[in-house]
């Protein structure tokens, strides 16, 4: 069949849109409508070129939300008409890594999903000339339509609006889940969160949802205070206004019982690496956790002092917040619903997918926090 | 009352045996007569000059046992006659580091104890002249009577023999506790060792008494292997042999369910940051631990790419193994008195204390595991 699609022809090009071929599903696999996709900056990534591992032409796109049309021989988990989310991190339930109980980075199609193939090492995307076009994270959600292995595919309530939880697909559960499931920040904690983009208000909301006490924002653009303290952010540092972020941290979360100080939880939503190193320091000696979620340059590495380790700090990192796809995407649907996190502040934007290189373009200048393409 | 010394007078000299004054216990203090202590590479990285933290002059050795001679007032939870170990980490049950309930770090006398004094800020050590000399690591077990904080002594069996149980008071805890604490090993759990010291095979019968199945060791000196084996070391690389030690040890560890490879736990017991590097490298992708045990050189720093800690790898650091030193040290006493856990083979010299340079020599070209002084 033909469907609409933002393709991505080469790096540092807007993407164009146009009428691309799609095959229909094979075995596992299953084609979904997307009906909403955000666009995020791991999107950005890879269309500026950034990305090693970026690969053209392909459809990006892995932020959506959507209905299954037609199921693929042996799909069992879904049928047509189910609302669903596409997962770029998968959730086979058969792996080594879904079976450890310890992960959520399934491993079953890793390798094919990394070339921008379907598990069978083919594309269903082709240009109307028969060019193939790669897939994107397994997703591709800047097509109308897609197909996807039923593995990642989180079948969802009917009644949540496209528009908004196709965010869950990637910005809501990575901040939240780095919070309940990376960090597993219990009731009363301290934490610092460094960058307020997208992913910074959701560790926020994420922190509030687990009961953190203090809740320190760090971003060196004021304006983000406001939406931030919305979220649930008690205490802003802005870090062009204080000598050293890591000592004022620790210095405000210095008491009489305790005059050690650091936070019990801090998260790096920047991606830069000194920021990294300055969120792990500011943790508390002893126990304090830090948390890695933004995406590096290529190339760029961290670096600390085994001291900071050795006396008790925990470095760690997360990949679509620690969430198994299939089983925890439906209940941040239902948290959303049932109003335990807020989405709708957060979709600044929403634009048809003709207007998609607008999103980027917004995105780029800082002025959105997500913008969503509406099919 | 004095007392016989081993005294560092200055940084890169030998120690110099001499008799010193030491004052009794003030309140809250213990006189301890030291019956046998082990020589560290700690007190030779203070010795040598190459702790920026080192005090001179100071009676260096932490790593003792003892029996109670003197309390001071208000002392209730040892007596005249107790056996003790000397904790150069103490546990007062009462400040917010003991009370968290996540870390052995007790910050009640840190201040001073850095300082080379005891909590009052004074010295009980001084020289026949009435020069202080300082306390080291707050135990100084290289003088034949000490004085500690009550805080700072773990109350052992009466039947442990000192020349034994002295190696508890650092090397053997830190070892097996960086895996039964720290890293919380499984019992099936693949583990990868480097540094096949005294630390690292205490780190090997660790992994041995939790029930791992595959104890990687590495080490780069051949004659290393026989005795690891013999503490539990299943699988030894030596890095001169393979291309590339990260990649060997993901290789051992693939298996057709796995195809991943990595092992669940890693530990550096060299104190070298490359080292460190690998070890966090060689860990199992989506939840391999890497325990950095190694003390490194001032200004060393560890790196990676962030990525690492994104697809799940966590970096953590132990000290004195995670062990809560008046609650755990005992039961380690016993561990060992019920052959759970071995030492006799590790104490491979011992010497009278005026022969204690000579212990440092023997550390020095690599030629002991340990050697104890016995008072």
């Amino acid at each position: 069949m033909r469907t609409r699609a933002a393709v991505a022809l080469e790096a540092g090009k807007p993407l164009e849109i146009m009428e691309v071929e799609l095959e229909g599903p094979k075995a596992g696999e299953v084609m979904v409508e997307i009906k909403a996709t955000g666009i995020c900056h791991t999107d950005e990534f890879t269309l500026s070129g950034a990305d090693p591992e970026g690969i053209f032409p392909a459809i990006l796109g892995h932020e959506g939300a959507g209905v299954v049309v037609e199921i693929g021989e042996g799909v069992t988990s879904v049928k047509p008409g189910d609302h669903v989310i596409p997962l770029y991190t998968p959730e086979c339930r058969q792996c080594a890594s879904c079976l450890s109980g310890k992960t959520n980075m399934c491993h079953a199609i890793r390798a094919t999903q990394g070339q921008g193939l379907m598990p069978d090492g083919t594309t269903r995307f082709s240009m109307l000339d028969g060019t193939p076009i790669h897939h994107y994270m397994g997703c591709s959600t800047f097509a109308n339509h897609t197909v996807l292995p039923e593995i990642a595919l989180a079948k969802v309530r009917e009644d949540a609006p496209f528009d908004k939880i196709c965010y869950i697909g990637c910005g809501v559960t990575t901040g939240i889940g780095a919070v309940i499931n990376t960090a597993g920040v219990e009731i009363g904690s301290t934490a610092a969160v460094f960058g307020l983009g997208g992913i910074g208000l959701n560790v926020i909301q994420g922190l509030r949802l687990a009961g953190a006490d203090m809740i320190i924002g760090v971003d060196l653009n004021d304006e983000k205070r406001t939406m931030a303290e919305q979220f649930g952010m008690t205490h802003f540092i802005n870090p062009k206004n204080v000598e050293n972020v890591v000592q004022e941290i620790v210095g405000m979360t210095k008491t009489d019982f305790d005059p050690i100080g650091g936070v019990d939880y801090s998260f790096d939503a920047t991606g830069n690496v000194q920021v990294m190193r300055d969120a792990l320091e500011c943790s508390h000696r002893g126990w304090g956790q830090s948390i890695i979620i933004g995406v590096a340059p290529a190339g760029a590495e961290i670096s600390t002092r085994p001291f900071q380790l050795v006396t008790g700090r925990v470095w760690k990192g997360t990949a679509f917040g620690g969430a198994r796809g299939r089983t925890d995407v439906p209940k941040i649907v239902d948290w959303y619903m049932d109003g335990k996190i807020e989405i709708d502040p957060m979709i600044t934007h929403t634009m048809p997918l003709e207007d998609i290189n607008k999103g980027f373009d917004l995105m780029n200048r800082g002025e959105s926090i997500r913008s969503v393409v509406l099919y």
